[in-house]
Protein backbone atom coordinates (compact mmCIF):
# COMPACT_ATOMS: atom_id res chain seq x y z
CA UNK A 1 0.00 0.00 0.00
CA UNK A 2 1.46 3.20 -1.19
CA UNK A 3 -0.13 6.95 0.05
CA UNK A 4 -1.03 9.10 -3.00
CA UNK A 5 1.45 11.73 -3.95
CA UNK A 6 -0.51 14.50 -2.92
CA UNK A 7 -0.39 12.88 0.80
CA UNK A 8 3.57 12.79 0.79
CA UNK A 9 5.31 16.02 2.01
CA UNK A 10 8.05 17.38 -0.64
CA UNK A 11 10.05 20.09 2.25
CA UNK A 12 8.97 20.60 6.63
CA UNK A 13 9.17 23.74 8.07
CA UNK A 14 10.35 23.78 11.73
CA UNK A 15 9.57 26.63 14.75
CA UNK A 16 12.88 26.04 16.82
CA UNK A 17 12.21 28.27 19.45
CA UNK A 18 13.98 28.59 23.06
CA UNK A 19 11.72 26.04 25.25
CA UNK A 20 9.75 24.33 21.97
CA UNK A 21 9.96 22.58 18.67
CA UNK A 22 6.91 22.31 16.58
CA UNK A 23 7.42 20.78 13.08
CA UNK A 24 4.97 20.67 9.87
CA UNK A 25 5.19 18.13 7.10
CA UNK A 26 4.73 20.91 4.03
CA UNK A 27 3.30 20.27 0.31
CA UNK A 28 3.84 23.42 -0.80
CA UNK A 29 1.70 25.68 0.78
CA UNK A 30 -0.93 22.67 2.26
CA UNK A 31 0.62 21.79 6.01
CA UNK A 32 -0.16 17.95 5.63
CA UNK A 33 0.74 17.06 9.76
CA UNK A 34 2.33 18.91 12.28
CA UNK A 35 3.88 17.34 15.55
CA UNK A 36 5.93 18.85 18.12
CA UNK A 37 8.16 18.08 21.32
CA UNK A 38 9.43 20.11 24.66
CA UNK A 39 12.83 19.97 23.06
CA UNK A 40 13.29 23.85 22.53
CA UNK A 41 17.02 25.06 21.70
CA UNK A 42 17.01 25.98 25.55
CA UNK A 43 17.70 22.41 26.96
CA UNK A 44 19.04 20.79 23.22
CA UNK A 45 23.06 19.96 23.49
CA UNK A 46 25.13 20.99 20.22
CA UNK A 47 25.43 17.33 19.26
CA UNK A 48 21.44 16.76 20.21
CA UNK A 49 19.66 19.11 17.67
CA UNK A 50 19.52 16.62 14.80
CA UNK A 51 18.51 13.42 17.25
CA UNK A 52 15.84 16.03 18.61
CA UNK A 53 14.28 16.91 14.96
CA UNK A 54 14.48 13.29 13.63
CA UNK A 55 12.66 12.09 16.76
CA UNK A 56 9.75 14.16 15.64
CA UNK A 57 10.10 13.70 11.63
CA UNK A 58 11.27 10.37 11.12
CA UNK A 59 7.82 9.24 9.90
CA UNK A 60 7.87 11.71 7.44
CA UNK A 61 10.95 10.53 5.60
CA UNK A 62 12.21 7.84 2.83
CA UNK A 63 15.48 6.36 1.97
CA UNK A 64 17.43 7.37 -1.11
CA UNK A 65 15.16 10.85 -0.91
CA UNK A 66 16.44 14.19 0.37
CA UNK A 67 13.87 16.19 2.37
CA UNK A 68 14.11 20.16 2.48
CA UNK A 69 14.01 21.09 6.01
CA UNK A 70 13.74 24.66 6.82
CA UNK A 71 13.86 25.82 10.13
CA UNK A 72 13.61 29.31 12.29
CA UNK A 73 14.14 30.24 15.88
CA UNK A 74 16.73 30.03 18.21
CA UNK A 75 17.92 27.50 16.59
CA UNK A 76 19.86 29.72 14.70
CA UNK A 77 21.66 31.72 17.73
CA UNK A 78 25.21 31.29 18.82
CA UNK A 79 24.29 28.97 21.29
CA UNK A 80 21.74 26.78 18.83
CA UNK A 81 22.13 24.08 16.02
CA UNK A 82 24.50 26.54 13.56
CA UNK A 83 24.74 30.40 14.31
CA UNK A 84 22.69 32.30 11.42
CA UNK A 85 23.98 35.34 11.34
CA UNK A 86 21.67 38.30 12.08
CA UNK A 87 20.32 40.32 8.65
CA UNK A 88 20.38 43.78 8.92
CA UNK A 89 17.17 45.72 9.16
CA UNK A 90 15.96 47.89 7.02
CA UNK A 91 15.28 44.98 5.10
CA UNK A 92 12.53 42.41 4.14
CA UNK A 93 11.63 39.59 7.21
CA UNK A 94 12.96 37.10 4.75
CA UNK A 95 14.61 36.93 2.23
CA UNK A 96 15.20 34.46 -0.60
CA UNK A 97 18.73 32.73 -0.69
CA UNK A 98 19.74 33.98 2.91
CA UNK A 99 18.59 30.68 5.13
CA UNK A 100 22.03 28.86 6.44
CA UNK A 101 23.18 25.38 5.70
CA UNK A 102 23.64 23.14 8.45
CA UNK A 103 25.38 19.96 8.22
CA UNK A 104 23.68 17.05 9.17
CA UNK A 105 24.91 12.68 9.36
CA UNK A 106 21.21 11.80 8.13
CA UNK A 107 21.61 12.12 4.37
CA UNK A 108 17.93 11.95 4.17
CA UNK A 109 17.60 15.66 4.80
CA UNK A 110 19.00 18.69 3.68
CA UNK A 111 18.64 21.52 7.01
CA UNK A 112 18.31 24.81 6.67
CA UNK A 113 17.98 28.22 9.17
CA UNK A 114 16.63 31.05 8.14
CA UNK A 115 18.17 33.99 10.23
CA UNK A 116 17.49 36.51 12.48
CA UNK A 117 17.18 40.41 12.22
CA UNK A 118 19.26 42.53 13.85
CA UNK A 119 19.42 46.72 14.33
CA UNK A 120 22.58 49.05 15.39
CA UNK A 121 21.32 52.03 17.03
CA UNK A 122 20.19 51.42 18.88
CA UNK A 123 21.03 47.76 19.04
CA UNK A 124 18.09 45.18 19.19
CA UNK A 125 17.44 41.92 17.52
CA UNK A 126 14.91 39.27 17.17
CA UNK A 127 14.82 35.42 15.57
CA UNK A 128 11.55 33.72 14.66
CA UNK A 129 9.68 36.87 14.77
CA UNK A 130 10.80 38.19 11.62
CA UNK A 131 9.54 34.48 10.40
CA UNK A 132 5.91 35.34 12.21
CA UNK A 133 5.94 39.15 10.42
CA UNK A 134 6.99 37.19 6.88
CA UNK A 135 3.74 35.22 7.71
CA UNK A 136 1.84 38.26 8.40
CA UNK A 137 2.60 40.23 5.37
CA UNK A 138 2.02 37.66 3.13
CA UNK A 139 -1.57 38.06 3.80
CA UNK A 140 -0.95 41.93 4.00
CA UNK A 141 1.38 42.82 1.70
CA UNK A 142 0.24 46.79 1.76
CA UNK A 143 0.45 46.80 5.76
CA UNK A 144 2.55 49.76 6.93
CA UNK A 145 2.79 50.61 10.70
CA UNK A 146 3.58 48.77 13.84
CA UNK A 147 3.41 45.12 14.70
CA UNK A 148 3.04 44.25 18.56
CA UNK A 149 3.89 40.78 19.24
CA UNK A 150 3.50 40.39 23.09
CA UNK A 151 5.17 37.88 25.06
CA UNK A 152 8.43 37.45 27.20
CA UNK A 153 9.92 40.02 25.34
CA UNK A 154 7.72 42.05 23.63
CA UNK A 155 8.59 43.42 20.12
CA UNK A 156 7.43 46.34 18.49
CA UNK A 157 7.79 46.10 14.91
CA UNK A 158 7.79 49.00 12.08
CA UNK A 159 6.84 47.93 8.75
CA UNK A 160 6.94 50.27 5.85
CA UNK A 161 6.85 48.96 1.82
CA UNK A 162 6.96 45.37 3.14
CA UNK A 163 10.19 45.84 4.87
CA UNK A 164 11.12 45.97 8.55
CA UNK A 165 12.38 49.34 9.38
CA UNK A 166 13.20 49.06 12.75
CA UNK A 167 11.96 47.80 16.01
CA UNK A 168 12.34 47.39 19.95
CA UNK A 169 12.23 44.61 22.48
CA UNK A 170 10.39 45.03 25.53
CA UNK A 171 11.15 43.48 28.28
CA UNK A 172 7.30 43.54 29.95
CA UNK A 173 6.30 40.00 30.10
CA UNK A 174 9.80 38.80 31.83
CA UNK A 175 9.61 41.39 33.92
CA UNK A 176 6.38 40.96 35.13
CA UNK A 177 7.19 37.22 35.83
CA UNK A 178 10.24 38.46 37.94
CA UNK A 179 8.15 41.07 40.07
CA UNK A 180 5.26 38.67 40.74
CA UNK A 181 7.34 35.40 41.60
CA UNK A 182 10.26 36.86 42.74
CA UNK A 183 10.60 40.38 44.36
CA UNK A 184 8.69 41.61 48.29
CA UNK A 185 5.84 42.30 45.64
CA UNK A 186 5.41 38.24 45.87
CA UNK A 187 3.78 38.77 49.02
CA UNK A 188 0.54 40.51 47.46
CA UNK A 189 -0.02 39.22 44.26
CA UNK A 190 -1.97 36.04 43.29
CA UNK A 191 -0.63 33.34 41.12
CA UNK A 192 -3.20 34.01 38.63
CA UNK A 193 -6.44 35.93 38.26
CA UNK A 194 -7.67 39.64 36.52
CA UNK A 195 -9.40 42.72 37.77
CA UNK A 196 -10.01 44.94 34.24
CA UNK A 197 -10.11 48.03 36.67
CA UNK A 198 -6.84 47.51 38.11
CA UNK A 199 -5.66 46.75 34.90
CA UNK A 200 -6.50 49.92 33.82
CA UNK A 201 -5.49 52.31 36.45
CA UNK A 202 -1.85 50.64 36.62
CA UNK A 203 -2.01 51.24 32.36
CA UNK A 204 -2.90 54.77 33.39
CA UNK A 205 -0.29 55.02 35.83
CA UNK A 206 2.53 52.93 33.46
CA UNK A 207 1.56 55.30 30.52
CA UNK A 208 1.51 58.95 32.52
CA UNK A 209 5.59 57.50 33.20
CA UNK A 210 4.94 56.47 36.68
CA UNK A 211 5.30 52.78 36.91
CA UNK A 212 8.95 52.68 38.28
CA UNK A 213 7.44 54.48 41.08
CA UNK A 214 4.05 52.87 42.05
CA UNK A 215 5.65 49.27 42.42
CA UNK A 216 6.11 49.16 45.89
CA UNK A 217 2.80 51.03 46.05
CA UNK A 218 1.41 47.00 45.33
CA UNK A 219 2.88 45.86 48.47
CA UNK A 220 2.09 48.69 50.61
CA UNK A 221 -0.93 49.06 49.70
CA UNK A 222 -1.91 45.58 50.70
CA UNK A 223 0.00 46.38 53.92
CA UNK A 224 -1.78 49.56 55.14
CA UNK A 225 -5.13 49.63 52.56
CA UNK A 226 -7.21 46.96 51.28
CA UNK A 227 -5.56 45.80 47.35
CA UNK A 228 -6.29 42.48 47.07
CA UNK A 229 -3.97 40.20 45.38
CA UNK A 230 -6.05 40.10 42.07
CA UNK A 231 -5.92 43.46 41.78
CA UNK A 232 -2.18 43.92 42.41
CA UNK A 233 -1.66 41.38 39.85
CA UNK A 234 -3.96 42.94 37.28
CA UNK A 235 -2.55 46.46 38.22
CA UNK A 236 1.49 45.65 37.77
CA UNK A 237 0.34 43.85 34.59
CA UNK A 238 -1.00 47.51 33.44
CA UNK A 239 1.55 49.59 34.75
CA UNK A 240 4.37 47.34 32.87
CA UNK A 241 2.15 47.23 29.66
CA UNK A 242 1.56 51.38 29.79
CA UNK A 243 5.60 51.80 30.34
CA UNK A 244 6.12 49.57 27.50
CA UNK A 245 3.49 51.70 25.07
CA UNK A 246 3.79 55.28 26.85
CA UNK A 247 7.38 54.73 24.75
CA UNK A 248 6.38 53.67 21.17
CA UNK A 249 5.22 55.70 18.20
CA UNK A 250 1.95 53.84 17.22
CA UNK A 251 -0.49 54.73 14.90
CA UNK A 252 -1.47 52.01 12.32
CA UNK A 253 -1.10 48.75 14.82
CA UNK A 254 -1.63 45.22 14.75
CA UNK A 255 -1.37 42.98 17.93
CA UNK A 256 0.25 39.36 16.79
CA UNK A 257 -1.27 36.96 19.39
CA UNK A 258 -4.31 35.29 21.12
CA UNK A 259 -5.69 35.03 24.75
CA UNK A 260 -5.49 37.10 27.49
CA UNK A 261 -2.43 38.66 27.10
CA UNK A 262 -3.52 39.74 23.12
CA UNK A 263 -6.40 41.58 24.51
CA UNK A 264 -4.37 42.78 27.61
CA UNK A 265 -2.43 45.16 25.15
CA UNK A 266 -5.37 45.85 22.87
CA UNK A 267 -7.37 47.05 25.77
CA UNK A 268 -4.04 49.23 27.13
CA UNK A 269 -3.72 50.46 23.20
CA UNK A 270 -7.62 51.68 23.30
CA UNK A 271 -6.82 53.74 26.95
CA UNK A 272 -3.84 55.35 24.51
CA UNK A 273 -6.55 56.20 21.66
CA UNK A 274 -4.84 53.72 19.61
CA UNK A 275 -7.42 50.82 17.89
CA UNK A 276 -5.37 47.95 16.98
CA UNK A 277 -6.29 44.81 15.37
CA UNK A 278 -5.84 41.23 16.95
CA UNK A 279 -4.36 38.84 14.28
CA UNK A 280 -4.15 35.61 15.99
CA UNK A 281 -0.33 33.82 15.41
CA UNK A 282 -0.69 30.57 15.52
CA UNK A 283 -0.23 29.98 11.41
CA UNK A 284 1.88 32.76 10.92
CA UNK A 285 5.71 31.00 11.54
CA UNK A 286 4.41 28.48 9.61
CA UNK A 287 2.90 30.56 6.42
CA UNK A 288 6.20 32.18 7.04
CA UNK A 289 8.16 29.44 6.23
CA UNK A 290 6.23 28.86 3.10
CA UNK A 291 6.35 32.19 2.04
CA UNK A 292 10.33 32.18 2.16
CA UNK A 293 10.01 28.65 0.77
CA UNK A 294 7.92 29.48 -2.30
CA UNK A 295 9.92 32.78 -2.97
CA UNK A 296 13.35 30.48 -3.00
CA UNK A 297 11.75 28.00 -5.54
CA UNK A 298 11.49 30.74 -8.01
CA UNK B 1 36.15 43.60 91.01
CA UNK B 2 33.19 45.70 89.62
CA UNK B 3 33.18 48.55 87.09
CA UNK B 4 32.64 52.02 87.38
CA UNK B 5 28.95 53.24 87.23
CA UNK B 6 29.88 55.32 83.98
CA UNK B 7 30.86 52.02 82.60
CA UNK B 8 27.64 50.52 83.33
CA UNK B 9 25.01 50.66 80.02
CA UNK B 10 21.52 52.04 81.53
CA UNK B 11 19.67 51.30 78.47
CA UNK B 12 20.62 49.20 75.39
CA UNK B 13 19.45 50.02 71.44
CA UNK B 14 18.57 47.96 69.29
CA UNK B 15 18.54 47.71 65.53
CA UNK B 16 16.55 44.79 64.28
CA UNK B 17 16.54 44.82 60.48
CA UNK B 18 15.27 41.87 57.97
CA UNK B 19 19.07 40.20 57.81
CA UNK B 20 21.12 41.97 60.74
CA UNK B 21 20.36 42.60 64.19
CA UNK B 22 22.97 45.25 65.51
CA UNK B 23 22.83 45.88 69.33
CA UNK B 24 24.14 49.02 71.04
CA UNK B 25 25.11 49.12 75.04
CA UNK B 26 24.03 52.78 75.84
CA UNK B 27 24.87 55.44 78.50
CA UNK B 28 22.86 58.16 78.16
CA UNK B 29 23.45 59.52 74.88
CA UNK B 30 26.97 57.62 75.00
CA UNK B 31 27.57 54.46 73.27
CA UNK B 32 30.10 51.80 75.46
CA UNK B 33 29.75 48.85 72.97
CA UNK B 34 28.23 47.33 70.41
CA UNK B 35 27.54 43.70 68.91
CA UNK B 36 26.13 42.08 66.18
CA UNK B 37 24.91 38.73 64.81
CA UNK B 38 23.28 38.02 61.51
CA UNK B 39 20.10 36.91 63.30
CA UNK B 40 17.76 39.30 61.31
CA UNK B 41 13.82 39.36 61.48
CA UNK B 42 13.77 37.09 58.21
CA UNK B 43 15.27 33.99 59.58
CA UNK B 44 14.12 34.43 63.38
CA UNK B 45 11.08 32.34 64.21
CA UNK B 46 8.80 33.76 66.97
CA UNK B 47 9.66 31.88 69.91
CA UNK B 48 13.53 32.90 68.82
CA UNK B 49 13.12 36.43 69.12
CA UNK B 50 14.10 36.91 72.71
CA UNK B 51 17.02 34.36 72.49
CA UNK B 52 18.45 35.46 69.63
CA UNK B 53 18.54 39.23 71.51
CA UNK B 54 19.38 37.77 74.94
CA UNK B 55 22.52 35.80 73.54
CA UNK B 56 23.85 39.56 72.17
CA UNK B 57 22.76 41.39 75.35
CA UNK B 58 23.59 39.04 78.18
CA UNK B 59 26.80 40.31 79.34
CA UNK B 60 25.58 43.90 79.87
CA UNK B 61 22.32 42.59 81.52
CA UNK B 62 22.28 41.67 86.11
CA UNK B 63 20.51 40.10 87.99
CA UNK B 64 17.48 41.87 89.76
CA UNK B 65 17.94 45.00 87.78
CA UNK B 66 15.73 45.66 84.41
CA UNK B 67 17.31 47.06 81.62
CA UNK B 68 15.10 49.40 79.09
CA UNK B 69 15.95 47.77 75.76
CA UNK B 70 14.82 50.06 72.70
CA UNK B 71 14.34 48.39 69.13
CA UNK B 72 13.25 49.29 65.34
CA UNK B 73 13.47 48.27 62.18
CA UNK B 74 11.65 44.90 60.68
CA UNK B 75 11.14 43.53 63.99
CA UNK B 76 8.13 45.39 64.49
CA UNK B 77 6.67 43.85 61.54
CA UNK B 78 3.05 41.75 61.37
CA UNK B 79 5.72 39.06 60.70
CA UNK B 80 7.92 40.16 63.08
CA UNK B 81 8.09 40.01 67.09
CA UNK B 82 5.80 42.18 67.96
CA UNK B 83 3.81 44.03 66.02
CA UNK B 84 4.15 48.35 66.26
CA UNK B 85 1.43 49.77 64.46
CA UNK B 86 2.37 52.11 61.19
CA UNK B 87 2.23 55.95 62.35
CA UNK B 88 0.95 58.25 60.00
CA UNK B 89 2.71 60.82 58.49
CA UNK B 90 2.23 63.58 58.25
CA UNK B 91 4.43 63.27 61.84
CA UNK B 92 7.88 63.47 63.46
CA UNK B 93 9.45 60.09 62.45
CA UNK B 94 9.68 59.40 65.83
CA UNK B 95 7.41 60.28 68.83
CA UNK B 96 7.48 60.24 72.79
CA UNK B 97 5.17 57.44 74.20
CA UNK B 98 4.35 55.45 71.07
CA UNK B 99 6.96 52.57 71.44
CA UNK B 100 5.42 49.51 71.61
CA UNK B 101 6.38 46.92 74.83
CA UNK B 102 6.96 43.53 74.31
CA UNK B 103 6.26 40.55 76.75
CA UNK B 104 9.18 39.16 77.64
CA UNK B 105 9.91 35.93 79.75
CA UNK B 106 13.31 37.06 80.92
CA UNK B 107 12.61 39.79 84.14
CA UNK B 108 15.71 41.58 83.39
CA UNK B 109 14.92 43.27 80.47
CA UNK B 110 11.79 45.68 79.36
CA UNK B 111 11.75 45.65 75.49
CA UNK B 112 9.93 48.42 73.36
CA UNK B 113 9.78 48.91 69.44
CA UNK B 114 9.38 51.73 67.53
CA UNK B 115 6.70 51.86 64.57
CA UNK B 116 7.12 52.62 61.23
CA UNK B 117 5.75 54.90 59.19
CA UNK B 118 2.56 54.79 56.72
CA UNK B 119 1.22 56.90 54.20
CA UNK B 120 -2.10 56.73 52.55
CA UNK B 121 -2.35 57.87 49.07
CA UNK B 122 -0.10 56.50 47.67
CA UNK B 123 0.40 53.76 50.04
CA UNK B 124 3.92 53.57 51.22
CA UNK B 125 5.62 51.87 54.38
CA UNK B 126 8.93 52.24 56.13
CA UNK B 127 10.22 50.70 59.60
CA UNK B 128 13.69 51.64 60.52
CA UNK B 129 14.68 54.73 58.26
CA UNK B 130 12.17 56.41 60.24
CA UNK B 131 14.90 55.78 63.23
CA UNK B 132 17.74 57.17 60.67
CA UNK B 133 15.93 60.36 60.09
CA UNK B 134 14.96 60.81 64.05
CA UNK B 135 18.95 60.61 64.26
CA UNK B 136 19.90 63.04 60.92
CA UNK B 137 17.18 65.64 62.14
CA UNK B 138 18.77 65.24 66.08
CA UNK B 139 22.01 67.04 64.25
CA UNK B 140 20.35 69.31 61.64
CA UNK B 141 16.91 70.05 63.41
CA UNK B 142 16.32 73.02 61.20
CA UNK B 143 16.95 70.66 57.65
CA UNK B 144 13.74 71.22 54.90
CA UNK B 145 14.04 69.20 52.03
CA UNK B 146 14.36 65.49 50.61
CA UNK B 147 16.19 62.64 52.61
CA UNK B 148 17.38 59.93 49.97
CA UNK B 149 18.18 56.67 51.64
CA UNK B 150 19.80 54.07 48.97
CA UNK B 151 19.31 50.38 49.15
CA UNK B 152 17.38 47.62 47.91
CA UNK B 153 14.39 50.07 48.60
CA UNK B 154 15.50 53.59 48.22
CA UNK B 155 13.32 55.88 50.00
CA UNK B 156 12.86 59.48 49.29
CA UNK B 157 11.79 61.09 52.53
CA UNK B 158 10.26 65.20 52.61
CA UNK B 159 11.15 66.91 55.61
CA UNK B 160 9.62 69.81 56.59
CA UNK B 161 9.46 71.57 60.19
CA UNK B 162 11.15 68.57 61.93
CA UNK B 163 8.39 66.26 60.17
CA UNK B 164 8.20 63.58 57.78
CA UNK B 165 5.35 65.16 55.40
CA UNK B 166 5.36 62.10 52.92
CA UNK B 167 7.25 59.53 51.15
CA UNK B 168 8.30 57.38 48.36
CA UNK B 169 10.06 54.24 48.00
CA UNK B 170 11.27 52.52 44.75
CA UNK B 171 12.53 49.19 44.18
CA UNK B 172 15.38 50.60 42.53
CA UNK B 173 17.99 47.91 44.05
CA UNK B 174 15.87 45.14 43.92
CA UNK B 175 15.02 45.79 40.43
CA UNK B 176 18.62 45.78 39.88
CA UNK B 177 19.53 42.51 41.43
CA UNK B 178 17.16 40.81 39.58
CA UNK B 179 17.92 42.18 36.75
CA UNK B 180 21.06 41.83 36.70
CA UNK B 181 21.14 38.25 38.25
CA UNK B 182 17.76 36.61 37.15
CA UNK B 183 16.70 37.92 34.00
CA UNK B 184 18.04 37.28 30.41
CA UNK B 185 20.41 40.40 30.67
CA UNK B 186 22.56 38.44 33.13
CA UNK B 187 23.93 36.99 30.10
CA UNK B 188 26.26 40.29 29.40
CA UNK B 189 26.25 41.52 32.99
CA UNK B 190 29.38 41.69 34.77
CA UNK B 191 29.34 40.65 38.52
CA UNK B 192 31.17 43.66 39.76
CA UNK B 193 33.00 46.64 38.68
CA UNK B 194 31.89 50.05 37.42
CA UNK B 195 32.26 52.44 34.63
CA UNK B 196 31.68 56.33 34.94
CA UNK B 197 30.81 56.36 31.08
CA UNK B 198 28.57 54.15 30.69
CA UNK B 199 26.96 54.65 34.13
CA UNK B 200 26.08 58.95 33.05
CA UNK B 201 24.99 57.40 29.79
CA UNK B 202 22.27 55.70 31.78
CA UNK B 203 21.21 57.86 34.31
CA UNK B 204 20.62 60.40 30.93
CA UNK B 205 18.80 57.68 29.33
CA UNK B 206 16.97 56.95 32.79
CA UNK B 207 16.50 60.96 33.68
CA UNK B 208 14.53 61.30 30.03
CA UNK B 209 11.94 58.50 30.68
CA UNK B 210 13.09 55.99 28.40
CA UNK B 211 14.61 53.03 31.20
CA UNK B 212 12.43 49.88 30.58
CA UNK B 213 12.75 50.40 26.36
CA UNK B 214 16.59 50.73 26.96
CA UNK B 215 16.96 47.19 29.01
CA UNK B 216 16.72 44.79 26.51
CA UNK B 217 19.30 47.00 24.58
CA UNK B 218 21.66 45.47 27.07
CA UNK B 219 21.68 42.17 26.03
CA UNK B 220 21.38 43.24 22.39
CA UNK B 221 24.65 45.29 22.56
CA UNK B 222 26.59 42.51 23.53
CA UNK B 223 25.39 40.29 21.02
CA UNK B 224 25.91 42.44 17.71
CA UNK B 225 28.03 45.54 19.49
CA UNK B 226 30.75 45.50 21.76
CA UNK B 227 29.08 46.40 24.96
CA UNK B 228 31.04 44.91 27.70
CA UNK B 229 29.72 43.60 30.98
CA UNK B 230 31.00 45.84 32.93
CA UNK B 231 29.60 48.74 30.77
CA UNK B 232 25.91 47.05 30.71
CA UNK B 233 26.06 46.69 34.48
CA UNK B 234 27.09 50.47 35.06
CA UNK B 235 24.62 51.31 32.00
CA UNK B 236 21.85 49.16 33.92
CA UNK B 237 22.46 50.95 36.83
CA UNK B 238 22.31 54.36 35.64
CA UNK B 239 18.91 53.18 33.65
CA UNK B 240 16.95 52.08 36.92
CA UNK B 241 18.52 55.33 39.03
CA UNK B 242 17.44 57.64 36.33
CA UNK B 243 14.35 56.28 36.14
CA UNK B 244 14.16 56.28 40.19
CA UNK B 245 15.39 60.37 40.30
CA UNK B 246 13.20 61.20 37.25
CA UNK B 247 10.23 60.46 39.07
CA UNK B 248 10.48 62.54 42.58
CA UNK B 249 10.41 66.44 43.32
CA UNK B 250 14.17 66.96 44.69
CA UNK B 251 15.70 70.40 45.55
CA UNK B 252 17.34 70.88 48.76
CA UNK B 253 18.61 66.93 48.99
CA UNK B 254 20.79 64.72 51.30
CA UNK B 255 22.06 61.19 50.92
CA UNK B 256 21.96 59.11 53.71
CA UNK B 257 24.72 56.57 53.06
CA UNK B 258 27.85 55.72 52.05
CA UNK B 259 30.28 53.76 49.65
CA UNK B 260 29.60 53.61 46.02
CA UNK B 261 26.06 53.22 45.74
CA UNK B 262 25.64 56.94 47.69
CA UNK B 263 28.65 58.38 45.53
CA UNK B 264 26.38 56.99 42.00
CA UNK B 265 23.31 58.54 43.25
CA UNK B 266 25.52 61.83 43.74
CA UNK B 267 26.66 61.91 40.64
CA UNK B 268 22.95 61.31 39.39
CA UNK B 269 21.51 63.49 41.20
CA UNK B 270 24.41 65.80 39.67
CA UNK B 271 23.49 65.27 36.09
CA UNK B 272 20.02 66.25 37.04
CA UNK B 273 21.35 69.72 38.47
CA UNK B 274 20.59 68.51 41.94
CA UNK B 275 23.85 69.20 43.92
CA UNK B 276 22.92 66.27 46.92
CA UNK B 277 25.37 66.50 50.17
CA UNK B 278 26.34 63.06 51.79
CA UNK B 279 25.66 61.93 55.20
CA UNK B 280 26.88 58.65 56.67
CA UNK B 281 24.33 56.90 58.32
CA UNK B 282 26.33 54.24 60.27
CA UNK B 283 25.52 56.19 63.13
CA UNK B 284 22.35 57.73 62.47
CA UNK B 285 20.19 54.20 63.82
CA UNK B 286 21.57 54.72 67.14
CA UNK B 287 21.19 58.37 67.51
CA UNK B 288 17.65 57.97 66.58
CA UNK B 289 17.11 55.60 68.91
CA UNK B 290 19.02 58.17 71.76
CA UNK B 291 16.84 60.77 70.34
CA UNK B 292 13.54 59.15 71.10
CA UNK B 293 15.48 57.51 74.10
CA UNK B 294 15.98 60.63 76.04
CA UNK B 295 13.00 62.43 75.06
CA UNK B 296 11.02 59.87 76.35
CA UNK B 297 12.44 60.58 79.29
CA UNK B 298 11.06 63.94 79.64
Amino acid sequence: MSESPSQTPDWIGVDWGTSRLRVFAMRGARCLDTRQSDQGMGKVAAEAFEPALLELIAPWLQAGQVMPVLACGMVGARQGWREAPYRAVPCAPVAAGKAVQVPTRDPRICVRILPGLRQSAPSDVMRGEETQIAGFLAQRPAFNGTILLPGTHCKHVQIEAGQVIGFTTHMTGELFALLAEKSVLRHSIAPHGTDPEAFAAGVAQGLAGGAFAALFALRAEALVADLTPTAARARLSGLLIGAELSQSELQTCVIIGSGDIAQAYQAALAQRGVVAELCDGADLVREGLTAYRLGDQK
